[in-house]
């Protein structure tokens, strides 16, 4: 494959999302070749996730139409561009959202997983080297018909990535769980629960349930997951939730409810929704003098959060963390020896497996809220 | 003196805050006797602090008047009650507002420095072993007559306070640096600054400095003053911060004017001022991935902070201090020490001695922003 599209302009198909009403037909797209240190990646398998939901309402700054939505994606690489050493055609690879250059301030920091490098370009959907598309939509190669936004949007057969956003794997199953699992290491790493703490999880999906799974390898002794549907609490068992706490069977504030039942707050709390005013309760919930609540979810653009400043000066600690504080290249290959070695689930989240035509069945099944991660087969 | 009065109801004068706009005449009131583990002092010397103007404006939901001021002083042991083992009469001490019981769930936490026995009782002015005030305005002895709320209010000539809120001094000048000081180590010990960051101190009061020194003694190399009263500033120079910005002097909001002269943000920022739009700025002229932000001031009752929940998500911490996060009796000794050697500044901070009856003038001083500290006499 790679000697024959190697350099070459390639048409692939790919889901569309034209506007926020709009559905995804499968389209063809015209790829351009890569430039130097880019990488073309046929796309076996993507998840679908909430934020590829939210990118498609339109309410997302950085979502501009027409785009091609998806960001939890494995697959194998199809050529590469000029002083890409790290990997070669045939490699299974993730393409990953969070970058690692290695080289920038944040990268040589030692103090956080974000690197600075990107952004600016993953931000409007162009790509690094040259702040232009790769794709077209309408099939045009001249250069301003290179219209179509992308970067780490796996939601079609063919990709260009920058090779510094690329992890190798032995393996291609799904690799969503490269996004999702830096969230169980972010209990055991970026907040740091210790044995015997007690931990308030918020919002009880695939995120929160990774949390959840973190918080039990740490050793938590109470894991609480709270929920407004009383059906996630089975599944959530499996996954080291050991309390269940449904706000609608509560008059009080939320928070007030869990600090009665913890004698004073939680050690640790996590928002796994995306909601301004769940983010406001776990912070309130944690213990005064030491509770840490670590912002996990996504809010919409605009939304703030807020509280008494109080909450603060009497000893609890508000966080965030993005790709769960975990370094992508760096990491990734410690987190595949856990799964070969069975130490993590993988299989456990994935509830459903379809094929790219049927995307909109997916994204219906992910707003009913019986699917943890849908897995859409694009070969 | 202790042999004259030991157990007996003794008469002393205070200043008064009667309502929010009431001067505070000197007012000879009834003191009642310790009751078991209660020690009565004889006040020296009490600093004022912007805490004591707040509560006296009737904003503090803590203020209940009529009430005495004061929790900036130092003073000898009167009496002890039973039980008392670790002071006696003739003893140098400082009562404290920051209790540290031992015996606690935060005390043995080893995780805060907030101790839990005390707040009920101190937060509404009553002692914590009986719930009663010890203090009759009237001078009627009837139980019903104590009703003068007092704890750590140190604006008369003899107090109660219970035994653990009490420090050993072998010195009495004045001991508002025991307030000050755990600010100073906020740097040290709670915020963790490093050697060579970069730390904007929002507001240059006594508070501010103090950070400021407890950043230089960390090796902070960029240590920024934010303030809009520029006579501040010469001052500040002696105590380590090295670069002002006025945000007055500028259009943009301050917290962009700081990111933008430190490539993309502080490591450590303080808010001293105790206003929750300058909270906000000060963590969001953190540097995205590590910046840490430390409130210190106290807000007015009910207001609230609020920010993008992306602040915190793209690695901004936020949290606060109170007493610098310091544990009162186990590191006051080493503060003494310190002050001994030399090695932290106190006299420098005490810019105006007056007496008790000039307290109206103090806190006029204090509002017009030319003094650090004032210490009243009275003795």
């Amino acid at each position: 494959m790679a000697e024959d599209t190697q350099g070459k302009v390639i048409t692939c198909k790919a889901a569309v999302a034209w506007n926020p009403t709009n559905l995804f037909p499968l389209k063809m797209l015209k790829l351009r070749h890569h430039k130097p240190g880019e990488v073309r990646i046929k796309i076996l398998y993507t998840a679908l996730c909430h934020t590829d939901a939210y990118t498609w309402s339109g309410q997302d700054p950085e979502g501009l139409f027409p785009c091609i939505l998806g960001h939890e994606a494995a697959g194998i690489v199809e050529s590469v561009g000029e002083g890409v050493r790290e990997v070669q055609p045939g490699d299974h690879v993730i393409p990953c959202y969070q970058a690692e250059c290695r080289e920038c301030k944040f990268c040589k920091s030692g103090k956080t997983n974000l690197c600075g490098k990107v952004r600016a370009a993953t931000g409007v959907g162009v790509m690094m080297t040259d702040r232009q598309s790769r794709f077209s939509v309408n099939g045009n190669l001249s250069s301003t018909s290179w219209e179509l936004r992308h970067l780490v949007n796996t939601l079609l057969f063919m990709m260009l990535v920058w090779q510094k956003l690329i992890h190798k794997l032995l393996w291609t199953k799904c690799a969503f769980w490269v996004v999702v699992y830096p969230l169980v290491l972010s209990c055991l790493e970026h907040a740091k629960v210790e044995p015997g703490s007690n931990v308030a999880i918020f919002g009880l999906g695939t995120v929160g349930l990774a949390v959840a799974e973190g918080a039990k390898t740490a050793g938590a002794s109470r894991i609480i997951g709270i929920d407004i549907d009383p059906k996630k609490f089975d599944v959530a068992k499996n996954f080291g939730v050991n309390e269940f706490v449904n706000p609608n069977d509560h008059d009080k504030p939320i928070q007030q409810v869990l600090v009665d039942l913890t004698d004073g707050g939680v050690d640790y709390s996590f928002e796994c929704i995306g909601k301004v005013s769940v983010m406001r309760a776990a912070l309130e919930c944690c213990h005064k003098g030491w509770g840490t609540s670590v912002i996990v979810g996504v809010a919409a653009s605009g939304q703030e959060i807020s509280t008494r400043p109080f909450q603060l000066v009497t000893g609890r600690v508000w966080k965030g963390t993005a790709f769960g504080g975990f370094k992508s290249r760096t990491q990734v290959p410690w987190l595949v020896d856990k799964y070969m070695n069975k130490e993590i689930k993988v299989d456990e989240y994935i509830t459903h497996n379809m094929t790219l035509l049927e995307i909109n069945e997916a994204f219906d099944l992910m707003h009913e809220g019986g699917c943890l991660r849908c897995v859409l087969s694009l070969h």
